[in-house]
């Protein structure tokens, strides 16, 4: 393995503020009807439901400023237009608050040059008040156009961060099928992801894309809850974000379940395309939520 | 007229605090997606477009809790499952701001002895920070059992906000259709108006539904959408709610333009009724915007 690139060494030196972020029941409301949750599923659309719950995935909600504050402009001709999520791995550390402050610590963990792009990884640890580690999240960008500085080029084994997750043979134990809404971005991006490439065409061009794309993170949602729905708690997940998605397709999540481990790849239906591969959740130990 | 009951003379004594309602420019957006907006939409739902702005009946929203602060334990009966949205006036003082803090001071005006149900109408004026009046409310609730009291039966004329509009003979000048999503309840109750009647089956079951209903505000803000996008501006805007939406139904408004005033009504497409009558909007003088 070749050894950091000295650019690299220098970045990780920038100080990063930890960032609070501050929330009600209304937020994890909007949060999950903008991962698709219904006024069917009042345990997640109705703030006086005895369950009333965050869905699993809104873990990387209160992180995501914290990640995006880690000064990329460093990287050879940084265009954030050029930016397109690449993986995200959750943990979920402890139960999910339905509101108040948490604070997220980011730190960036590595810096891969892929050539034509650089593939960047930063760590988020979210805390409650007290201090108790809430999430665990890292996410990997990659910077199109922004590779090409020398150094390292694959990263280390962070377990189930990094895990490719293969599809096992079989037919998968179970599929979930959702529509997205045409307006699913305008209503995502109101969770904390503004990036105008989610709703402004012309932003989108810049970009390279016909039309605003969805969020990764809100195809995670989507996928994170037929997970939930289909097998029950988990206690980490993680995707790699294979294509993108537009507003208004239809989503397919193929499950297979192995151990502890649910396997899952997510298609859109009208293309054919996978858009979330090496795509896993490992359950909670306790299986009684198992709904399969 | 008979006299004003004694028991609201002494309704009407009760203080009443003015309430602080602060937002931002998500509160709007969201506010927009609620009646119905779209990414199509940008003025009314990405914040960095040029003529980003609240759709006119925005101005329902930070009234909305000082509105429902006026207290009604004192009328016979009263039970907040028997309430119902009668009608609703709003006038628009001056241009809407896209965010900031409002503060809204309420009074009782009338209160009617319908027989069955009491009639309660009450004004609200909101003003931003620096005392301007920026928009003024009139709502009129039934409390269905809570009629009996004695005293007034029919109320005082205060202009547009008790005009009939009756509705013109020939065909309407303009006609907008917009189905509304199973889901339009669970969002626009992020807005504001909580109440579980729109959301919670066994809630609405005691309130004589079979199923929870769509804000009256909600389908009044999307049928005023369809006359700001087929005339412009407006500066009043007035309608009864005249029979229950359930989401997922389609609102066709048919509009009629009368000199300023352009007189509307508001039919669910799949069961013929009419929900919104005695509906109209006044336009702003300054015709510019017209966009028929």
């Amino acid at each position: 393995m070749a050894q950091e690139s000295p650019l690299v060494t220098e970045a990780k030196k920038i100080p990063i503020e930890a960032l609070k972020y501050t929330y009600t029941e209304r937020d994890v409301i909007l949060y999950n009807l903008g991962i698709g949750a219904t006024e069917k599923d009042l345990q997640w659309t109705y703030e006086g439901d005895d369950e009333f719950s965050a869905l699993p995935t809104f873990g990387v909600i209160p992180q995501f400023p914290a990640s995006g504050s880690i000064p990329l402009d460093w990287l050879p001709d940084f265009n954030p237009a050029k930016l397109l999520h690449g993986e995200q791995f959750l943990s979920i550390k402890a139960p999910i608050p339905t509101s108040g402050e948490l604070v997220s610590q980011a730190r960036l963990l590595e810096v891969l040059d892929k050539g034509k792009a650089a593939a960047v990884t930063s760590v988020v640890e979210t805390r409650d008040k007290s201090g108790t580690l809430i999430f665990e999240n890292h996410s990997t960008v990659f910077i199109r156009g922004s590779g090409g500085f020398g150094g390292q080029r694959s990263g280390s084994d962070r377990g189930a961060a990094t895990a490719e997750n293969a599809v096992p043979k079989r037919s998968p134990d179970a599929v979930s099928e959702e529509k997205t809404s045409p307006s699913q971005a305008a209503l995502y991006r109101l969770s904390g992801d503004e990036n105008p490439l989610h709703i402004l065409p012309e932003f989108a061009a810049i970009g390279g894309f016909n039309k605003p794309i969805l969020h990764g993170l809100c195809s995670m949602g989507i996928s994170g809850k037929h997970v939930f729905q289909k097998f029950g708690a988990y206690k980490d997940i993680k995707v790699r974000f294979a294509g993108v998605v537009y507003p208004g397709e239809t989503l397919v999540t193929e499950m297979w379940k192995e151990g502890q481990k649910v396997i899952f790849t997510t298609k859109v239906k009208e293309r054919d395309t996978i858009v979330l591969a090496s795509a896993a959740a490992t359950l909670v130990d306790n299986a009684a939520k198992a709904k399969l």
